[in-house]
This record gives C-alpha cells, sequence and structure tokens, in this order.
C-alpha cells in the first residue's frame, strides 16, 4: 500500500529520506490563483531546520525550498506543486553500525518486518527529517486559508515536568514570544525553566517530551464531514501521524472525562449577530463539524527515542547486545515539532475547507452561477 | 464531499438515520473464504443495544442483523457484505420542538451550516444510532482477524471520577467480568462505585464522560504505513470518528509527556524466539508500525450532551431561548461505546493488514506461487 | 481489494447477487437540498426492468425502489441515499449444474480463480441484474444535473448489422422514439429491421451485440481533471465498467485515426456571446477538459454469451465437456444498457462537476462569502 | 480537485510543466526488494524522447532520469520513488503569442475556463511532455511486473490510411522490429508506406492519426475487481487518460458489434493442466477479470492538433481571428506514443495484481504465514 499521500481535494504525497539526496512533497489539489513564491515557505522552514537552538541536533541543513512546478508569474495554477529540499548534510558513515540492531524506540525493527530490510542511514524514511516535506505542504495550504481570513498557531505548553498553568489559553499569550523562544515557550519565564530542564536531561544523557497547542481562528462553521471525515478524526489522523506523537487532545480533551454534561456543554449565543457558543471546552467542533469558535488541539510527544545512554537491545541475528547511540539528535522534540503541528492542521482545515464545497445545492449554484 | 467511508482495502460505507426505516453498512473487500453468519455479528450489536441496562436509554431496539449480500453457503464471498438493521422505535413526535433550536453539545448548528437544513429526528445522521453499522462492520472483521489469531477488546476504565488504578492494566482484569457489568468495568467493586456515581448523575438532571482502553494480540509486526498511514494515525481517526470522543492515548499516551527517554524507551528482547520488546511504553506501535507487542489504546468520552437540566442557547431565529431537553438518553456514553471502540479498532487493523500485504516482493511471490 | 465504488466526491457503492434477497446502492457526497422521490428513480428502472419485451429475458421483476436514508421531507440531506431493490424472482434451482463448469463468455472462471469459489446461481455478482443498482445512483446523479439545466440521454445505433447512418447524429433523432422501441433506435424503420435481426438470432439459438450513443447537453466549459482524472479517462472507465462493453469512443471516436489535423480540429467561435466550438469532432471533451459543447461517446457490446446452441467448455475438475445453457437470457444486451449507459454517464458528469468546484480560488470566495 | 494521481495500491503522482524546471513522478506503493537502478527507467524515456526521427518534433531533451529517493543499494525500499526529468529544451519566447488564443484542438480553452488563467508555454501542464513521467512510473511498475514473469509491448497499427491487415495479430510480429522503426510498425514494408504519408502530411502542412495495440503476456488469471474496478475499466481509464485518445478497445474491440455470440464466445480448454481459452476475442478480459490468456487492447489517436495551416479561432476577448502556429510540433503523435500506452498497462495491471492480493483467505494465510 501507499501510506505517502494525505488529504482527499487538496492532497500531499511526501517523498525522500534522510540521506538522500533530498526529500519533497507533491501537493495536488491546490485552487488555481493564489500568491505563491519560495518566501511564503521558506519561514515555515526555516522555523524547523535543526541546528538553530542548543536543543537541537548541531546537523545544519539549509533547508532551502524550490518550487518545481505548479506555479506561474507568482501564483498558482491549479496543478501540482512540487517542491524539493536538498539534503546538504549527510554523513553516512555515521550510520553503518546501527544497521545492524534495533534502535529503542525507533522504527527499525518494524522496517525489517515490514520491508525485509530497511535504509538504516539517520532512519530513512522514518527520520523526523520527512517533516520537512510536511511543512512546506502546510505553507502551501497556509496561502490558501489566509485568502480566506484563518489563521492556524502553535506553540508549547510543556517540556517534560515544565508547563504553562491550566488556566493560561492560547488567549493570553503572545505567539511573537513563542516565536522567539528556543523551546517555543510564549512566556519567557516559563521558557527559562524549560531550558535548565533540558540542560539537566543533557547532561544526564537522556531526553524528554512535552505537549504543544495549536489553535486556528476564522473557521467557519460547518467544516468537516459527519461520521468517518469527521474534522476532528482527520485532525485527530494528521497529528497522529507525525512521528512521537502518542496523545491527542481535542478541545478540553481528556479534562471531559471527569466533568458533568452540564459543565461541558457550550450554549449557543449571538455574537456580532453571527451564531457562535459561548464557552468553548469542545475546542470548536461538534458532532465532527466547526462550530464557527477556535479550533483548539493538543499533541503529546514522547521524549526523543534516540539517547545517548547505554541501553539494551538485539540485532538481526536476535542477539541481545547493549549500544550506544552516537550522532547528532535532538534531546526534545518539541521546539521543532511545532511548526510541524501547525501545518499539518493547516493543512487538514484546508482540505476539509475545499470538501465542504459540495455540501449543498446553494454552494453548487454560486460556483456555476445558476 | 462524502464522508461515510472509512477503510482503503477493508472499506465500509454507512448509512442510515435514527428515524429512518433502517440503517446499515456496506463492507467492501472482505476477503473471501471465511465464515460469516448473523451469528458472528448478533452479539457485538446485542452488547451497544440500547435498553440493556438502567444506564442506558430505555428506547427499545431489537437491532436485528440481516445479512443482504456477500455471503454465500456460510462463507464471504469476496463480494460486497450488505447489512441493514431496522430501525423499530422512532417516535417522530419527540422530536418536533427541537427542530427550531440548537442542542448545546449537539451538532444540529453544524448540520444546519452545512447543509441549509437537517432531519432533525433524534440527531438524524448525528445520533449515537449511527455507531450500529460501525459496530456491524467491526463484527465482520473480527472474523477476518480471527483467523490470523488476533483478538481485541474494550473496557471501561474511568466513569466520570470513579476510575480503575493506574497500576491495573488490562493483563490484571477479566473481559468476561466487564462484559457482564452494567457499566463495562471489569472489576465488580469498582463497577458499583460507579453505578452510585451515576445514579447521582441522573438524580441531578445531569452526565458525565469516562474513558474506554482497548487492547489488540496477536498483531504480527510490520504492520501500519510509514508517514502518513500510520497505524496510530489511522486508530486516532477511527476512535475520534466516534461521537464524543474527545482524546485518544497510545500506548502510555499523556504520560510520555513527563517521561524521559530512558524511561519511555522499550527494549528489544527476545521471547519464544521472536523479536519483542520487554516493555511496552509504546502501546505495540513504533514509527507507526506494529512491534509485535500487544495494541494498546484509550478513548476519553465526553458527557452526554442531552441533559434534562436547563440549559441556554438560540434558535435558528437567532433568539436566546431556555430549552429543557425531553426524550429518552444516556445518563453516560461509555458503556455502549465500549464495544465501538472495539469495533473501530478491529476494523482498522483488519484493514492495515490488508494494506501490508503488498510491502515486498517475497510476500507478492508467496501470493502468486512464484 | 474493493472494486465496488465509483466517484471520488460524488460517490456510490453497490452491493448484491443476481440471486440474494436484494441489490442496493449507498451514494455518498449529494448535496444536500435536491428534490428526491421514488417517483425520480422509478422510471429509470423500470426502462432497464427485464420482461418488458420480446428481447429480453421474460424473469419478472419489480425492480421497485426502497429509499433508506438520506432524504427528509423530499429533499436530499447530504448524508449517504440508501436504495434497495428486492429480488423477487430467483429461481435457485435453474442454477445447481453451472456451478460446476465454467461458461464460455462469462466470469465463472475468473471468479473461481480469484476467490477460490462463487456463488453461482444467476451469476452473482456478475449477473447483468447488479446493474439495476447503477441505475438507482445514475438517476440520482441526474437530479442533482436536472438542477444546473444538464441532461444525458442514450439510444441504440446499432444491433448485429442493423445500424443507423454514420451521418445521422443524435441531433437529428427523437429521445421520445428511441424510449418507445423494444430495440431502443430512434428511428422506427430501423428499429423494425433490427428486430428482424434479432429474431432470426433467437431462432438460430444465438445473440448479438450492438453500439449505444450517449450524449449530455449543457455541461459548462471546464468540467474534468488535467493528466488522469480527464473527463473522457473518467467516463471511459465508467462505460467499461459496464460488463460486456468492448470499446468506447468519445466524440469522432476512430474515425479521428484517419482523419487530417486540419479536419479533426473544431475551430472555437462565439454563440451567443460564449466560446464554443464551431464543429464537436472531440465529442465535448479537449486534453480532457469539458469545451461547453455537447459530451458524446459510444459504447460498443459484445453478443450476450449466455447462449443457448452447444458450447465447448471445461469443469472446474479440468475436464473438457459440452454443454447446452438453459434459463432465461436475452439474445441482446444493448435495449436494456441503454439506461445503464446514460446513467453511468451522468453519474460520471455529477462526480466531476463537483470536482471542478474547487479548481481556483474565485469559486471558493464565492461559496465561503468572501 | 486533484487529478494527477493513478492507481490504489501501487499509486503515482506526476507534475510539472514543458516549460518549468522539470517533471516528475512519485511512485507509491512499490514493494520492497526489487531491483531499480536508473538503467533500467532510462530505456523507456529513450523510447519517448523528441528528436529521435524525422517525424518528431526536432526540440531537443535529454530527459535523463534522476532516482531521488525510495531506492537503496539498488533495490526498492517501499517507500516512495520520486523520479524527476529535467527540462533543457524549453524556448518560452515562442508562446507569447498564444497566451490570448486558444488553440483548436487544445485544452487552452477549457484551462483558462476551469482555472481562470493558464501556463500557456508550451501547453503548461496539458503538454504532451507530461507523459514523459507516466513513462518513468510505467518502467518502474515493469521492474515488479518481471518479477512475476509479465511483458507488456505496444507497437504501432496504423497511421493515417496505413495500417496493418486485420488478420496480422500480434503473435505474428516482431517487437524488436517496431521498435527499429521510426514509425513503430513491427513490417518495414508497412513502415516504410508509412513514412511517404506522413511526408505528404507534412508537406500540407497538417497532421494524421494513428492506432497503437498493447499486449500483455503472463497476466495470472483472477486479476480485476468486479463492478467498477474492472481490469478493463481501469484499463480503459489508464489508455484515456492519455492526451489524443479518442477511442479504446479490449480484444476485438468494435468487431464484436457485429458478431454473434457464438462466434464471440472463447470456448475453454485445458493447456499444460491449466485452464485457458482456445480463442481470445476478449482480449485475456471476461466480466473485468483476466482469464489467464493475453491481455490485448487497442488505442486510437487523433492527429497532433498543432498544424501549421491557417486555423480559425477566437482569442480571450471573443473576437475570431485566423490564426497559423509556430513552433516544433510531431505531425504525428503515434510512434512517441507507443511508449506511453506500453507504460499505462504495464503500471495498471501491476495495480491491479497488488489489489487482488487479498481476495481470499488462502492468500492473507501465506503471506502472514499462518
Amino acid at each position: 500500500m501507499s501510506g505517502s499521500s494525505f488529504g482527499t481535494i487538496l492532497k500531499c504525497t511526501t517523498w525522500g529520506e534522510s540521506h538522500g539526496p533530498a526529500l519533497g512533497v507533491v501537493i495536488d489539489g491546490m485552487p488555481a490563483g493564489i500568491s505563491l513564491t519560495k518566501e511564503h515557505i521558506q519561514p515555515y522552514l526555516n522555523r524547523r531546520k535543526p541546528g538553530a537552538n542548543p536543543y537541537a541536533t548541531p546537523r545544519k541543513e539549509d533547508d532551502e525550498v524550490e518550487i518545481l512546478s505548479g506555479v506561474f508569474e507568482g501564483k498558482t495554477t491549479g496543478t501540482p506543486i512540487s517542491i524539493m529540499i536538498r539534503n546538504t548534510s549527510q554523513r553516512s558513515g555515521d550510520y553503518s553500525e546501527i544497521s545492524q540492531y534495533y534502535r529503542p524506540g525507533h522504527a527499525d525493527f518494524g522496517f525489517d518486518a515490514k520491508y525485509g530490510f530497511r535504509d538504516y542511514r539517520g532512519g530513512g524514511r522514518s527520520s523526523g527529517r520527512e517533516t520537512v516535506a510536511r511543512v512546506a505542504a502546510g505553507a502551501v495550504a497556509m496561502q490558501l486559508l489566509s485568502e480566506l481570513g484563518i489563521e492556524v498557531h502553535a506553540y508549547t505548553r510543556a517540556i517534560g515536568d515544565v508547563s504553562l498553568y491550566d488556566n493560561i489559553t492560547y488567549k493570553d499569550i503572545s505567539i511573537e514570544e513563542s516565536l522567539n523562544s528556543p523551546t517555543g515557550f510564549p512566556i519567557q519565564s516559563v521558557g527559562l525553566k524549560a531550558e535548565k530542564y533540558l540542560q539537566e536531561c543533557m547532561k544526564n544523557l537522556d531526553s524528554c517530551g512535552g505537549v504543544i497547542e495549536c489553535f486556528a481562528t476564522g473557521v467557519p462553521a460547518g467544516i468537516g464531514e459527519p461520521v468517518f471525515d469527521k474534522l476532528d478524526a482527520n485532525l485527530g489522523k494528521a497529528i497522529f501521524s507525525i512521528g512521537a506523537v502518542k496523545a491527542v487532545e481535542i478541545g478540553d480533551g481528556i479534562q471531559v472525562t471527569s466533568m458533568k454534561g452540564s459543565e461541558n456543554n457550550d450554549s449557543f449565543t449571538i455574537e456580532n449577530d453571527t451564531i457562535t457558543t459561548a464557552t468553548n471546552h469542545c475546542g470548536g467542533i461538534l458532532g465532527g463539524i466547526s462550530t464557527g469558535n477556535d479550533i483548539v488541539l493538543r499533541a503529546h510527544f514522547k521524549p526523543t527515542p534516540s539517547i545517548f545512554k547505554e541501553q539494551e537491545t538485539v540485532n538481526r541475528l536476535k542477539e541481545p547486545i547493549t549500544i550506544q547511540i552516537k550522532g547528532r539528535h535532538d534531546p526534545i522534540i518539541v521546539p521543532r515539532a511545532v511548526v510541524v503541528v501547525e501545518c499539518m492542521t493547516a493543512f487538514t482545515i484546508a482540505d476539509m475547507l475545499l470538501q465542504n464545497m459540495s455540501a449543498n445545492i446553494n454552494n453548487i449554484k454560486k460556483v456555476y452561477d445558476k
């Protein structure tokens, strides 16, 4: 089967390995007539670029975007947009050893069980580097969303034990602040605490996990398809498809378990002559369909599996061995994953906006001037 | 667009409204030669049937399965399996009032925003009754899984504040016990506490949420497609597509956030000459691919939105109103949703097992005897 | 895999065997707000109903439509439309013999090779009776098309050696006339010749083939997706998916082979202030995209494979045998297939109309009032 | 929507414009462990390369393949294979004029109607140059087919009025001969007649059409999914998706119209202890499923629409104008399209082979060693 495509009307197909010549994505179904240049995409890639701060792998990659098709005179043409990002910093020599054993917490064993062998250089296709292509796809989707006044942002809520207080929501923070922080926290004092926590982790040759929150504003009511292609179902898939995510919450998420119906229900109300909900426990989605209020979700990331501590594992000959991983690895996935969560959310919403277009005959008559 | 299909190789398409003549599902892609009769499906439907216990709506439905195609002489033929369940207990009269306003916590407003109007009788397509079709589909998938020695089970872990202790895992409990419990708890004493909690809820005209855990044993290593169709991504979508789910966890889920890499990584080891992991924090999935260890996930359900307390909302004329919902509603979704989680998990794993078949040329040569 | 679904945005999934309790179709993605009742569908089914004329199997089926979901107060709701047609005239006794051998021209052997066994009663899933579900799906699509002023019609052009003159086009004939003809010819004198030809065929215990032409008027320019989902590619698939079709032509079809570019090119011109083509050799499609002129295609049907003459074949034990087919079989497929071609064309165009909606940002802004 | 992907399990997504920096394809779902290098693909691309003979555009392109992912140490890894072919011979200056009018026989007007504007340089996405990516995809599929002993070949049957005799089948000709011919004819004397015909065409500033036949040997019985994803339905779509194809025939194609059932039916017989058909009127496909006999199809191509004669058309301002096309254009599409037909056929068969793998429980047990 083929697992490298995402989306239905707006669809992306990614390709590339950590140590091949390049990675890339083909985005098909992007409407024509939308401004798109390298400059719209590069800033998103720069946010996930390695080597940008002390808590990221020192591997240096330019991650420079090349748009190879689908754009003419600065506008999308409606045909597939092919984007390529070259790998410039592979060191294959680093990986000869790991070809023979299975790193704990990694997909090495799964790939061998599935395919019979694997491109072991830097994780090959299962490398975190794969996300570079998703980010490019999400950046393109953002251009579509911006035409409709929709914004999507994400930021760090927790790293290890260091977390924002529960009563601080995305409405209380500054996204600018989070963009300037090496940890992605939107509040500097918390970010500094997190940096200390990370330094301690690194000293112990260990790694840690964290939480990212993402929100989207301006999404009209009615987006999402009932039953299986619910907006939250597709967002759930989008976020779980990011390596290292082990839990996803929509709106109040796991807290709803201990809430009463009377506490959790969001009353409908009128604001600026528009129906919306007075509170937003549901994260902007009811029955899989957007309410018109902000979409809110959270992704929980596991600690980086590549740690420098000694670990027990087995090799391909089924012998137990002790390993010590070398190379260049982030002690925490979260800061560089913020933009990945943001981009997957944006891509999903854009696709669902297009899916909704044919929901009723009035929409169709508008398009065909009947 | 069309949101009523799920799966890629094994694919189901559900249909039907709460108050139409029937609901049903067409399952396409089920391999030929597998035993299938009504008797394989009916027990699953009976588990979600309303009216079975004091914490479920008193609406009585027989939920009797009719297999209309795809089975010949007790075996699947490889062609679509059409299953129908008639509605026998609709009372349309109950719903005339709610056609004019938007119930908090429900998809009413979303449907109107999307489609321009809605079948308001009993929630129409967005009724929990829709899950009857998913359960039938999952029961069919179970027959495929059982041919490969795979089992899937789910049970209640929490209702409101009443929860199993964290250190009790699915390995410590009896599924039989949970099947006999009106709340789905696998430990009687906890179940009784939950019943008291529920009675208190009902007395207060309120509702509550809860947590379901699901596990699958016998899933071979190598299942799941890298990048977007990761096993956990598709499970995430499957579970989030169940109405009222607001969070999904795989393996240790949200706990990984505060774990160190050295704590969270599962060492590989040899058991019965097979590679597996010594612990299973990852819930049987690494990099989106099964490890051969048990698959474990948890679904967090919000409280039933239909409560009998007075609530604020607006009507279609955008006027604020106060409503009091009548009719027949479960004070808790969880007990009847246990089998729904189980069935969606089974269906997803079955589909991914089929997707994996063409992963390598050796598999293909086995099938084509080359 | 699953081969019983067709369409992308407007999608149908059919089910059912010739000798099961019923056949049916689930149509997902039909926009909300379109009039739909049994009365819109039944006339199409009546046109393919067996027993209606001397050149069709005498098997009697009422083919009565039941709409089970997706319609509320006479309008589509945007949710799946489930339609069922019960089988009322199965005689399983007829088929016991053919379970053991492979009928020439039929899929019997293919089914056994694929699935290991088959539902041999009346062809099971591969029976021409399967088309009843496609016709129901197409009839629903017609309701969408009629909202946009699009009409689709088909008629018989040839039966065996009896054919309309090449210079008679769909513009020269009366569809009413063809609907009243037992052979589907739009010109009575030709129809009568065809009837004689058919009677001769039947006397010889033989069968014959024929040609159906289909045309669609009112299709706006711009429909069809470049590269793989060209309008003609999807129409080609739609028509070839009808059993017994062995060739499909678009516009001038095979004649283009011997035309010069200067003869075959259709000049663009202005008509009623709209750009269109002065001639229509291309059948309304250039580069896979509609030109705004009429869509024209032709389907070539092979003779009914079930003939009453003696035939050579082999049985499941790989022994050569001589067989003589019994039962009730049409000596010609074409007259009853006219409505099938029409309905598959309609369904494809409807789906492609919806696919085109998101082609450019202007369409999207119209729908979302931006 | 997105129309640049083809296939279900084996899936390709193409991208690129005639005058962009490159064209390419991403092939997802290719099984792991199959030999693949540039050398397997380049020969196919060389066969469609422009400038190779006097009847092709003199535009020179190296069409050199770059494999960017999905291959490791000479074997496919199971992950997406990204292939890029750079454009080296664009001359954008040639196309400034045609941006303002609609060339007869081309998709120019359709693109404008659909997208609001177009990349007019050399046809942009609708250029025949797009097929370079399909050929690369097909060449990859050929590697899978060759592992199973399946071969696919195509050759020219007709150019304008010059045609092979009907009684000469693919069994009577030498593919080697056709590969060495500038017209693709497998019989030299006929090829020479065709060359004269073409020279006459060119002298008259005109173009002509032709017919390509394709056949596949070694395809096992049972391939193809009943109902909509019939093998012939998907082949029909594959071939109609090639620009300029106006008719497709399977087996005896349009001739079946005037055949009797007793003539057209292929008797089953035993050969080498295997069931097959004694004749092959059906082209190796019955009821949409392969019989085990050779697959045979024919594609009818229209004349190249770009002719150098004066033509009537309209411009974007809806004014009638007279144009004379300049530039570099093939007077006939067929010779360079032979390999395109071959590759689309190969890709479709490969995909359907993978789709068939899960048809029955025995196949599944073989793969999972149960």
